[in-house]
C-alpha cells in the first residue's frame, strides 16, 4: 500500500470520496480507515505501524473542528502526512485549518485547502511520481486534460 | 497531588506562573511538567497514569498554535481537563482557542480565556471546593478581596 | 439535583436536547430552566440559590450572541459553570464563544465547543465521576461504545 | 449628575480619560466609578439606583474581553447605555465588540468604536443636547473647531 | 415625527419591519424612508433637514456591506443616530458592523447588533422615555411581558 | 492636475508619502489635500468640483477605521476613485478594507492593499498611461528596475 | 475590444453575467474568456498579448479561493486590471479578497467587492469614460436611473 | 540539488534562515534563490527548469501578503511544492495562509504554519527520507534530541 487514508469520523466519508477516486484513477495502492485520534488512538497506532512495515510513502489524514488527527499522526511517524481540514457549519473550517496547519517546530503537516480532499490525493501522487516515471506521465496527462476542459468550456460559451 | 499542570513547551513557563502561584495561594497540591503531545507522548501518558494512580482531580494543559495537548490528554483520561489557549504573535491565540475548544463529541476540554492561566487554576480550585468546605471558604475570601480592591481603586480616583 | 442547566432562551431548547439526553443516559439528577441573564436576573439568582442549597455540583449555561448568561452565573456562585456558546446565523457563534470564554480573572467559565451541548453534559459527568466510582465505570463503558462504533464503521466501508 | 461612567476595571482608566475630558469640556455633570459586573454587582446596582434617583440621562459603560458590563447595566435600567469595547492584546477588541454589540432583543447597548471613549462622551452630549439649546450650540462650535483643524492641517502641508 | 428611519436600500425593508412594528407598538411618531448615502445624498440631506425642523429626536439608519449611511447621516446632524448593520451572504455582516461602529472621533453612531432592527427601535424609545413618563411606563410593561414570556416557556417545558 | 489625493486625516500623511513620492517619480501633476468625509464634506465637494473642472483623471482617497471617504467620493463623481485602506492598531485595517471594498452596486472603489499607498499611485499611473506612450515607457522602465533589484539581491546572497 | 474579461473557471460564469450585461448596456466592446492562471497560463498570456495588440483599456479578472488570476495578469501587462474576488462556501470569499487585494508593491489590482461583478464593469466604464464624452453621459443617465429607482421605491412604501 | 528554496522577496531572508539551517544540518543539497512570481516570472521559470533537469525532489516557496509564489510554482512543475505563508504587520499572515493553502483542484501546495520555515525544511527532509535510510536515521536522531530537550527542561524547573 502506497497511501494510507485516515478519516477522523465516518461522517467524513462523503468528502473523502474525491481523494479515493483520484487515487484509483492513478491506480495507487491505498487503504481507507476510519480512525479517530481521540476515540481510537490504538487503531491509529496500529495502522501507522502497518504503514511503516509495508513501505507506505504518504499518509493522508482528514478531520474537522479541533482536527488533531493529522498532527497526532505526524508526531508518530516519519512518513510525510498530508492534512485535509474539513469544513463544519459554524466556522467554515477555519478551526480545522488552524489546528492542522499551525503545527509546532519538528512535526510538519502538509496542509491542503479546506475540504481539498482531491488535492490531497494529487499531492500524494506527485510525491510518489518523484520515483516513478510512469506516474509522472499520468500526471502530465491529467493536467493536459484539465487544460483541454478549459478549451472546451471556452468553445461552449 | 490534586492538580497536574502540563505545558506544551518550556517557552510557556512565563504564562504558567499565574496558574502555579494561584494554586500555591490556595495550598493545592500540584505538579508542573513540560510534556509535549508531539515530542514526548510517552511522558504525557506516564504523567496521566501517575495522576490517575494518585487520585488527581483536575489536569490543566496549556499550549499554543495547533495546541493539541489539552485535547490529547482529554482523550486519555476521565479526569476533567482544563485547557488554556496560549497566544502567539501571528494569530493572537485564535488558532489555539479553536484547537482546544472545538473538541469532538465525547472528549470535552474545559477551555478558559486566551492566556487565562490564572483562571484555569481558579476553575480547578472551584471543582476541588465542591468537596472541601475549607477551600470553599478560601474562595469566598478570595472573591471578597477582589471586591475590596475595587473599593480601594474607587477611593484612589 | 446534581446538575442545573440554564438556557438563555426557549429557542435554545433544540440544542439543549443533546445535553439533557446525555445526562439522562448517565442517570444524573438534573433540572432544565429557561432563565435569561437580562430578562429574568431574579430567576437566575433564585435557581442558583436553590442549586447551592441542594448541593448541585455543576451548572451548565447555554447562550448565543452576546451570551452573558454563563459568565453572569459564574460571578454569582462558586459552583463550577460550564458554558456552551450557541451559533447564530450571522457570526457562526464566534460572538458567543468570545463572550463566554474571554472571562476576566477571578470568574472562569469552562467553555466547550460551539453548540457543544453534549460535551457540556459529559464534562459535568466527568466532574461528578471524580467522587463516584459507578459513574466512572459508566463513562468507561461510554467511551468503549464510541470505540466500537468506529470498528463497526470500518466494517461497513 | 447627567452622565454616569462605569469602568469594568481600574486598568481602563487610561482609555476613560478621553471620555471624562470631553464631558468636562462640555461642562456635563458626571461621575466616574469602577464597578465590575462580576466582582461588584451590588456596586453596579447601587450606582444604577442612584443614577435613576438623580435623573441621570445616559450611562456610559466600558469593558474589555468578555465585556459584560454594558449589557448587564442595560438589563437593569431604562436609562440609555452607551458601551465602549476596550481592546486587549490578543483579539484587538473584537471579543469586547461582539460581547457588547450583539445584545439580544429587548436590551440594546449603543455601541461605539473599539476604545472609542471620546465618541461615547460625544454621543451622550448629543442625547442631552436634544433638550438643551446651549449644549447644542456648544456641539456646533465643537464640530466647527474640528473643521478648522482640517483647514489648518492643509495650510501646514 | 420623533423618529426618522432611513434604509440604504429597498431590499432592507424586510429587516426594517421589526423596527417599524416596535415603534408602532409604543405609538412613536415615525417615518420610514429609503435614502441611499451614495445614490441619493440629496434625499438624505432633505430628510435630515426635515427631521431637524420637526424636532425629531432620533434617527435610525440601516445599511449592509460598506454601510456608509449611518456614519454619513451622523456627520450631517447633531440628532443622535442609531446604526443597524445588516447581514449579507458573504461576510455575515461583519463588514457592515465595522463600517458603522468604527466611526472616527467626533461623529459617533450608536450601533446595535447585526440585523438588530428591533433593538434600534427600543433604544430610540429609551432615549425618548427620558423625558416622557408615560413612555417609561410602557417600557417597564414591555420588559415585564418579556419576563412573563420566560415564565410561560418554563411552564411549557 | 492629473491625480487628486484626499486624506481623511493629517495623521495619514506618513503613509501617504509612498503615494506622493511615486507620483513625483513619474512626474504626474498631483495635489494632496486633507479632507474628511465627516468633518469637512464641503471641502471634499469643492476639491471634487475642481478636479472635474481641471480634467483630473484619477482620485486617490485614503482612510482608516470606518473609512467612508473613498466611497463617499466615488458617489459624487464619475472620475475613477482608488481607495487605500489604512491600518489601525486594533483591527489591522480589516475594518477599513471592508468599508472601502464592499461598496454597493453602482459606486465601485478600486481598492488596493492595506496601507498600499504606493500601489495606489502606480495604479493611477497605469490608468493615465493608457493614453500616454511616454508614461507607458516609464512604467516599463520602473518594472525593469524592480527586476534588476531582484538580480542584485540574488548576487548579494 | 475595450475590455477583456478573464474567468478562472467556468463555474464562475453565473457571477460574471452581471459584468457582461453591464458592459453590453453601455455598448462596450468586450470579450469573455475562461483562462486559469494555473491550468492554462499560456491561454492567459495569449489573451493578454491580444489585448495589448488591440488596444484594450481594462482587463477584468475574476477568481475564487486562492484567486491568483488577477494578480498574475497584473504582473504581465500594464493595462489596468480590475479584480473580482468570488465567494465560496467555506470562507465567504475572504480568502479570494485577501489574495487579490493584498498585492505587493509594483503590481496593483483594482479590487472591487466580493462577487461585485457588476461594479467591476462600471469601474471599467468609468475609466473608459475619461476619454469618451458620450460614455460619460451614459453613466450620468445610469446613475440618474438608480436615483429614480429610489424615488419609486419610496412611493411603493 | 535536492531542494530548491524560492523567496518572494529579499525581505524574507530572515525567516528563511530557519529553513536553510535545517537543510544544512541534514546535509541536504539545496539552493536559495530570490524570485518573485510577479517581478521576475522568467527567473522563476528558469529555476524550475533547472530543478527539473537536476532531479530536484522538493521546492520550498515562501511569500507574504497575496503570496502567489508557491501556487504559481505548483502550476508549472510536478515537483511537490511546500508553501510557507509569511506574516506581515496588518493581517498576521492570514492573507498569505489563505492565498497559499486555498489552491484550486489540480494544483496542491503543501502548506505549513505561518512563518513555519523550519518545518518546511523538515517536511522536505521527510519526503527525501522515504528513499534514503541514512536520512531517516538522522530524522530519528533529530526527534530524539527534541525529546531530550524536554527532559532537560523538566530537570531545570
Amino acid at each position: 500500500m502506497d497511501v494510507l487514508i485516515l478519516l477522523g469520523s465516518s461522517s467524513d466519508l462523503e468528502t473523502a470520496k474525491g481523494c479515493v477516486d483520484t487515487l484509483k484513477d492513478f491506480k495507487i495502492g491505498h487503504k481507507l480507515v476510519i480512525a479517530s485520534a481521540h476515540r481510537t488512538p490504538e487503531l491509529v497506532d496500529q495502522h501507522i505501524a502497518e504503514a511503516e512495515k509495508t513501505g507506505t510513502k504518504v499518509i493522508i489524514a482528514m478531520a474537522g473542528m479541533a482536527a488533531h488527527l493529522p498532527g497526532v499522526v505526524a508526531s508518530k511517524t516519519l512518513i510525510p502526512v498530508i492534512g485535509v481540514p474539513l469544513s463544519s457549519k459554524n466556522t467554515g473550517g477555519l478551526d480545522a485549518l488552524y489546528s492542522i496547519v499551525q503545527m509546532p517546530s519538528g512535526y510538519p503537516v502538509a496542509t491542503v485547502a479546506i475540504d481539498g480532499s482531491k488535492n490531497a490525493a494529487l499531492l500524494a501522487v506527485q510525491i510518489l511520481a518523484s520515483h516513478d516515471t510512469a506516474l509522472k506521465k499520468a500526471l502530465i496527462d491529467y493536467r493536459s486534460k484539465m487544460k483541454d476542459a478549459v478549451s472546451k468550456a471556452n468553445k461552449d460559451l
